[in-house]
């Protein structure tokens, strides 16, 4: 009942987005596309931020390492895998970096690429879950809570309507960037010295978010090119949602490296 | 001249491997796939190795931190890449790990694979570069240079012959520790205090060697299973010579384990 109102509300968001069925179908029916299931783990994933954070409260911090561990090397294959076929698989359709690549509908060679792209989604959580019970506060921000969310639910749109084409970019940059993140995470878990407790510093921490931003800068480049450019070939309302979507994004990740690399230290007072 | 006698040389190897002609064909023609431009290669190799310890004995030892940098992010990448795409492809072709899947001479589903394993291979030769640029001279075993030397042109010949089927567990599995082992390069390369000079432990580098070997004994068995069960779907000549040759590898990396880990270590005088 309350899922298949919900279901109608996504048919209503894909129909908005892709007004004449020109984008969309190939992949319906595939496990978690329906939006009721989507909504469902994003409301579980608030909830979770929420409840989890007034539990912990009261509680001493966890630190579930082998988990963390293997869910580090786990991220770091999984990202560098979408990376790479993401390149491939528009190297062997003959893409080009220049938006308005040649859309299938039916037959899309990228389809089942963002589809696990979009499920990678879901396993991003686990930063969060790992925040919470390692009461890290400070990391848990507005910024990381609504990345996380939106990325997914924007992604479920795209897993029902632009699942091919020039799309690859995406996969391929943030892939790429997601894989430099988790070998940071996890070489920040082998650089604490045990004796002094302290961790060592790693160079290139702020190059990371400064990727990042280039990442941002080059997505909306594509899409503005996108609906400025007459292509027809792609649906130019998400192109259009997209640019402005990666904007905020843009913005949030701007304040953070400026807050974090750019203002003048506090000197501890001694 | 030389390179037509050296490629006939190869196709009698081939013939040797595929009497019947039954395992061959499809990826004739491919980069490298010739035997004149892999023996070269080999023989360039082998040729580097002694002459380049030769003229760096008389220098100083050169480090190039951002070539090995870049070449560690690019293995990880490339070996996780490999992994993934080798367990997606036996899946979607309905492979078992149990020996004798299906071979398709024709339309293998693994070829394209198997020829970038080959290839990386090649790539895997930045290892002994850094080597010997670096005189590490404990680094340059028999082992070292015998493994490289050897499994670069181990897979020439399944590039050849045997590009499909059962060889995906090979690169899925050599992948994997591949990845976990440029990993570790990397976190290497974060974990040196600069104030001590003295770089930080990491707790799993013995059981990297345990992965290597287990994978050996998985690899053993697979190819042992193969000509002993009656299969008739893979040249057996060739999961002969690989058994053989994974046991060479085994007994060495065996030695090494053994000699590192668990030999009293000599405690230094103070």
């Amino acid at each position: 009942m309350v899922f298949s109102a919900l279901n109608e509300l996504g048919d209503s968001i894909i129909a908005w987005a892709d007004p004449d069925s020109a984008f969309g179908g190939y992949t319906k029916g595939w496990p978690l596309t329906d939006f009721a299931s989507a909504i469902s783990i994003a409301i579980a994933y608030f909830l979770f931020v929420v409840i989890g954070s007034r539990v912990m409260e009261k509680r001493d911090p966890i630190d579930p390492y082998p988990i963390k561990f293997l869910y580090n090397v786990s991220q770091i294959m999984l990202c560098a895998y979408m990376t790479i076929e993401a390149i491939l698989l528009a190297y062997r359709s003959g893409y080009s970096v220049i938006p308005c690549n040649p859309y299938s509908q039916e037959n899309p060679p990228l389809a089942r690429l963002l589809w696990l792209f979009y499920v990678s989604k879901v396993w991003d959580f686990w930063d969060t879950i790992f925040i919470v019970l390692g009461k890290k506060w400070r990391q848990l921000s507005f910024l990381h809570v609504y990345h996380h969310l939106t990325i997914f639910m924007f992604y479920w749109l795209n897993a029902n309507v632009l699942y091919d084409s020039d799309i690859f970019l995406t996969i391929a940059l943030n892939g790429f960037i997601h894989t430099v993140m988790y070998t940071y995470y996890f070489i920040c878990m082998h650089t604490k010295d045990t004796k002094t407790g302290k961790s060592l510093p790693i160079w290139w921490k702020s190059y990371l978010t400064l990727l990042q931003l280039i990442q941002f800068v080059t997505m909306m480049s594509q899409g503005t090119y996108l609906f400025t450019s007459g292509c027809d070939q792609l649906s130019v309302p998400i192109a259009k949602v997209y640019v402005g979507y990666i904007f905020s994004l843009f913005l949030l990740f701007l304040q953070f490296y400026i807050q974090s690399y750019m203002k003048p230290k506090k000197k501890k007072v001694t």
